[in-house]
């Protein structure tokens, strides 16, 4: 590399540097065109320098290959608190005034960009949705990876850099996220260069990988399938020069494995005579001192280069000359009447790597992947939906009716390539596999003969890992692509920290005029808590409802159809939306179909309603009492109950409330679906008794509704953490969610019934006494139950 | 090995597939004495066979190797669905009968074994706390090689093997704990053998790691710092020989690291010119077939050796004569009649490798750790208490002060090492650093000289892996030691489904009588939700209680102690207590001290209470109105409403309620340390409002008390996820928990107020204002905010 470009290059990254030590410190004098006092800087230092020179020294880099290549290009910025490296650049680009008129590229605008670091009413330490070219949070860590792969599925032409941070590292998500090489097609996706940044430590320890001894950390990397290139150094100019000439090796070979992938017309990288092997993808290993540049020592303690300048280096600043010194020392050592102009512009040199228009980093189209979402093509849902002349008597497996769809939709999106379905190893047990009509299973790895399903360029995508499941989705809908995860519902639990966070990236990014509405994320919940007849008690837990309902009403929407054609629609809503968390719940087992399409949609469009068909109160008169329902087994519960009380108390008047969209029960104050209070009053009476079949924990219900008028009337069954190796009827006896305990509950609640009722609470006593001895003996259900329809 | 030892061990092999299968299908005719027919088979085929027989391998092996050499071993079964194999090989080992003294070693017990086998009110399918000689639940998958290195620390003579699925290995955390050697002290630890399964295929896939390349896979493993053993085939007798010939070379190798170790008096692996490196810990990659000597095929389609063995090879054995007859063939082929004799009892041929007494995998007390636990020494809380001479007016980090106790029990530990604290990183920031006074960090790795507090044998283990903290610290309580997790309040929600299984395991293991309580699982959640000052918005989630209250509340406790001594005296009674989850919320920030020791003792006995030095109503009257709160920020909140209101309205009368234990506010019928309403009714009345301030999400306080007489009149106010960057009072006033808005809550909730009201009303309203312009100007709090003490 010519002299020239690597002078060029150290203008660039000096004066990143210098923009990430300015937003961390001044308040004021951005130029340093005074000498530095006391009242130029924050009140309150709040940031992080130790990560900054190496995502400056990355960004610099990319910046001029990108350039010099004309690649599309994305890089998703892994480490924690790398806010000042990614702004800094982002503002030398240009992006950042382009996003943020008022912070201008100039002395006026390096001000505002300095002042609103970590200040209140400014922009967060941590690369944000409010980053202009991110897509990725540095809050919680461990999703780098996982993201950057994400978006590279089915983005053919583009590169995703990551620069991973040797503490993240440690996290389990990026440990198994190495392995996303093994379903990346080189035909059909982009590809992803993982850029391993070993700064050597995290907060206050050193980090594992820093330490392996270097051939130990080769073979790791190797052993996940990578060929690493090693850049080591604490010399600037020998840095520069190592680390550009790793990219231009890294992207000559990414260039070669897609090239022969794609001229071969095979779908996948094994080069003959290799071994049947897929070809390595590179990375850097780039290990540069932490807080490198910075100051080398404070107070006698070495600072650069070790644990102690993670965050704020010289901490005294406003009250310690000699810090002050060291700052003005520190920050002028990147000579910035050299990098801006004296209107603070940066100079022709510092802008010479950085790249135009949107092939900047920091203007990629792909980081506000909204902007080039397409519509969902979903076809009409008649296409799919089962015929219901008569509620309660056909059976159908709701997720199989849905798995018609999605691979209609699949189908649809051959072409275009837009939507992929994620899930840990359960489409087919989860009744979706009609979507292998259609596609396969991304997989690069050997085959054997007994394998079903694989292909290179599958767009379903199976591992056994939650997390790499939720963060290549998360990645491929923040580049404006579709998707759904189909998961267990106890183990989305595993994911429930990364959907805090992209809940929280969808609430900040919907602030953000200027950020476009991606697709949303949809989960589908099935093999739920009522049907772990194998798997017993360790894979019930129906929580992860009550977690996203925590989270920023503006975004969460809960969903539980009781039947097929109500998922059905469901799901095509979902599937259209944009900016949600849709969490939909369902069974794969065999469940009675209630409602014909034309009821399904209209249903589902109020989210909760009556059904008359099922109760007894004419819709004319008000009920004695409501029973109502949420979730596919409490709804056939409920109208089994409903059926015993039209048989045996048929002058009680009983109205059936069926609720789909959970947020319905909120107030509409606290959730944009709340109902208002007219609607629930209408809906479940101000005065009758309300006894609520809930598919989850019954409290949630109560969380939701303690504001109405009739709450005090509200008597809520579910799940209450009882479960074992069981019947799917043992289950709801068990939790007291069975239709004889309901019929029980009502004749309990209900004033001045006939003296017949206790007849009836005994028979239903006996009922599950009878049920209890039969299932001890023979491990079925009683038959009345297990062949049981509605009769009306 | 000789032929005959060969012999044994496939007897004992055979026996336990033959048992495996039989608990899988019969109902009936356990030892095949007649002819197999459909009445003999369940009427339900619910379990997994695909597993199976590499279990039983790997425990026959185990058997062989511990009792030929006399080793104190434990196992933990990764691979999900292993119930069959390890409660067949206890059963043979004699632990199961003594366990379960129904099912005894004969053919009456066989029966019984077989029945119950995933039956209703039988046992699990998994590995499960029912199963004798476990510490771990097959069920979720990724925590097995967590929880065995959790069982070897601190136990030096302890073999732990680990048997990890090649399913289970695709998770993050299972391929994030891989690097736990890195924190193992071979001096003052014991060992762990991982055993990687591959038997090639998860639910419907192959497996990642069975499908590499096998010089990838080794140099992988070579990576993660082992030193593969690999055994492969498919022909029983060559796989019994070299599997035997590795388990003796792993147990060698495993001997001399240890005595190398031991001997050379350091306290690390490195060996003297080995280039400063940790040697290398053995492991065994053992690839068999998957359903290994189950039926070959089925209805013309491959079976043994693919997916299609993972759960029930045979599914129609009741209704196809075809199926049965294979079945009879299946279990005949590992000839019952040599491995039982006519009572049904195993031969001496089968026995002739099990260990005794003890030292049997399922009679290892490490496995009913409960059984090894000696209460831990907690000095008199007087040792570490801070002086409260005045409430409110001078300021402790509470856990700093919590740090002193923490660092006693450490240092009353030292010679019996039975206490761990584990954290991501943050112990020193979590103001816990007195620890390090006395013990350091675990670290085997090379180490620098700016390096602080790093140590071989250290007892506080910092890994930026949630995951890991949370599965060595399982590993480590379920063996019966001791320890606490220091965990940021937002990112303990990465092992919300951890968690979730460690209350399921203790729910179950509480109502077996032969577990033995072990010492509870207590989390210290600070860096909490109120003072995220440099972190923001994505570090703030305070759900985690809510995450947990909805488990069974025999097993979870929450405290949220509002100063230093209330912190005292709630980890001093979780550190004492079994068996259940403890999460304790407290601040790391300066706080005021409200009570001195006694008092706090006192109010923590009593888990909330008035506190009257505090209100205004004299203990004399009612109230006009209950300032309630729970957790530190806004006990300090409610204090200074309680402040403004005595000073601007002095003829209120206002009782302050603190909560410690929110599970008091729950009915008595629904958790053990719930209020009866007598008690309710006393502290927050039946019918004057309560004002309550929240630490978390404002609902959970109306979800936990919905059913008492004065909710309708309870108001709370918490986090509703309104968060940034900013300023500890900005946190507070943006999320409505503000002194003001407190203020001004009882002005709008209580009746008949003095015309004054609406002046301080107006005065609270202007004092928010004045905040938002003061906090955007100068990026600090208002000075009367950040110098308030009370009063009082």
């Amino acid at each position: 590399m010519a002299l020239d470009q690597l002078s060029v290059l150290d203008a660039h990254w000096r004066a990143a540097n210098y923009l990430a030590a300015g937003q961390i410190y001044l308040l004021a004098n951005p130029l340093l065109t005074e000498p530095l006092k006391p009242e130029h800087i924050k009140p309150r230092l709040l940031g992080h320098w130790g990560t900054s020179p190496g995502l400056n020294l990355v960004h610099t880099h990319l910046n001029r290959i990108v350039r010099e290549r004309d690649l599309d290009a994305l890089c998703v910025w892994g480490p924690g608190h790398g806010g000042p490296a990614v702004l800094a650049n982002s503002w030398l680009d240009g992006s950042y005034s382009e996003t943020y008129p008022d912070v201008t590229r100039d002395a006026t605008g390096m001000a505002r960009l300095f002042r609103q670091f970590s200040f209140p009413g400014g922009v967060p330490s941590h690369v944000a949705p409010e980053t202009p070219g991110s897509i990725h949070e540095g809050g919680e860590l461990g999703y780098s990876l996982a993201h950057a792969y994400g978006a590279a599925f089915d983005n053919p032409r583009l590169l995703v850099a990551c620069v991973i941070g040797d503490g993240e590292a440690e996290t389990g998500p990026l440990a198994a996220s190495w392995h996303s090489n093994k379903f990346l097609d080189p035909v059909h996706d982009g590809a992803v260069l993982p850029v391993l940044h070993l700064n050597g430590y995290k907060i206050a320890n050193p980090t594992v990988l820093a330490r392996l001894p270097e051939d130990e950390l080769d073979a790791l990397l190797r052993g996940y399938g990578y060929e690493p290139l090693h850049v080591s150094g604490h010399d600037p100019r020998a840095v520069h020069r190592d680390l550009a000439e790793a990219l231009d090796r890294a992207v000559d070979r990414i260039t070669a494995v897609q090239q022969e992938a794609r001229a071969s017309g095979t779908q996948n990288t094994r080069a003959p005579g290799s071994g049947d092997r897929r070809l390595p993808w590179p990375m850097i290993v780039l290990r540069t001192p932490k807080g490198w540049t910075g100051p080398a020592s404070v107070d006698g303690k070495p600072v650069e280069g070790t644990w102690r300048s993670h965050q704020v280096p010289l901490a005294g600043v406003r009250d310690n000359p000699e810090h002050l010194r060291q700052l003005e020392d520190w920050l002028r050592s990147y000579r910035p009447d050299e990098l801006f102009d004296a209107e603070g512009r940066p100079t022709a040199e510092v802008l010479a790597c950085v790249p135009e228009g949107d092939r900047r980093l920091g203007a990629s189209p792909h980081a506000n992947g909204g902007r080039l979402t397409r519509s969902l093509p979903v076809r009409p849902l008649e296409d799919f939906a089962v015929p219901v002349d008569k509620p309660g008597t056909a059976l159908h497996e709701p997720t199989r009716v849905l798995g018609g769809l999605l691979a209609k939709v699949m189908a649809d999106t051959a072409e275009r390539r837009d939507f992929r379905v994620v899930g840990p190893d359960e489409t087919e047990s989860n009744r979706l596999g009609a979507l292998f009509s259609v596609t396969g299973k991304a997989w690069q790895e050997r085959t054997l003969p007994t394998d079903e399903h694989l292909a290179p360029d599958g767009r379903v995508m199976e591992v056994l890992s939650e997390h790499l499941c939720q963060g290549w989705l998360e990645g491929y809908l923040l580049t404006g692509r579709h998707g759904l995860f189909s998961c267990y519902e106890a183990f989305v639990h595993i994911v429930d920290s990364m959907v805090n966070q992209h809940i929280k990236w969808l609430k900040t990014s919907r602030e953000l005029t200027w950020r476009a509405p991606i697709p949303s994320l949809n989960y589908l919940l099935t093999s739920h808590v009522w049907r772990q007849d194998h798997n017993g008690f360790s894979h019930q837990d129906p929580g992860f409802v009550d977690h996203v309902l925590n989270k920023s009403p503006e975004v969460v929407r809960v969903y539980l159809p009781p039947d097929a054609n109500t998922l059905l629609s469901v799901a095509e809503h979902a599937l259209l939306s944009r900016d949600y968390v849709n969490v939909i719940v369902a069974g794969k087992q065999p469940c009675f179909d209630w409602l014909p399409l034309d009821a399904a949609r209209a249903h589902c469009a109020r989210g909760a309603g009556v059904w008359e068909w099922a109760g007894t109160d004419d819709g004319l008169r008000d009920p004695d009492v409501v029973l109502a329902c949420a979730g596919d087994v409490p709804t056939q519960e409920v109208l089994a109950a409903t059926a015993l009380l039209r048989e045996h108390l048929p002058e009680l008047a009983v109205r059936v409330v069926n609720v789909v969209d959970i947020a319905r029960l909120m107030p509409r104050e606290e959730h944009p679906h709340g109902m208002a209070d007219f609607e629930y009053d209408a809906l479940f009476t101000r005065d009758k008794p309300v006894i609520f079949a809930y598919h989850g924990y019954p409290w949630l219900i109560h969380r939701l509704a303690y504001r109405r008028a009739g709450h005090g009337h509200l008597h809520v069954r579910g799940y209450k953490e009882s479960g074992s190796t069981t019947t799917p009827f043992d289950m709801v006896v068990r939790n007291d969610l069975d239709r004889y305990r309901l019929v029980m509950d009502v004749i309990d609640r209900v004033a001045d019934l006939s003296v017949r009722a206790a007849g009836l609470r005994q028979l239903m006593a006996d009922a599950r006494t009878r049920h209890h001895a039969w299932i001890r003996e023979h491990g079925t259900d009683l038959p009345e139950v297990a062949d049981w329809s509605w009769p009306y």
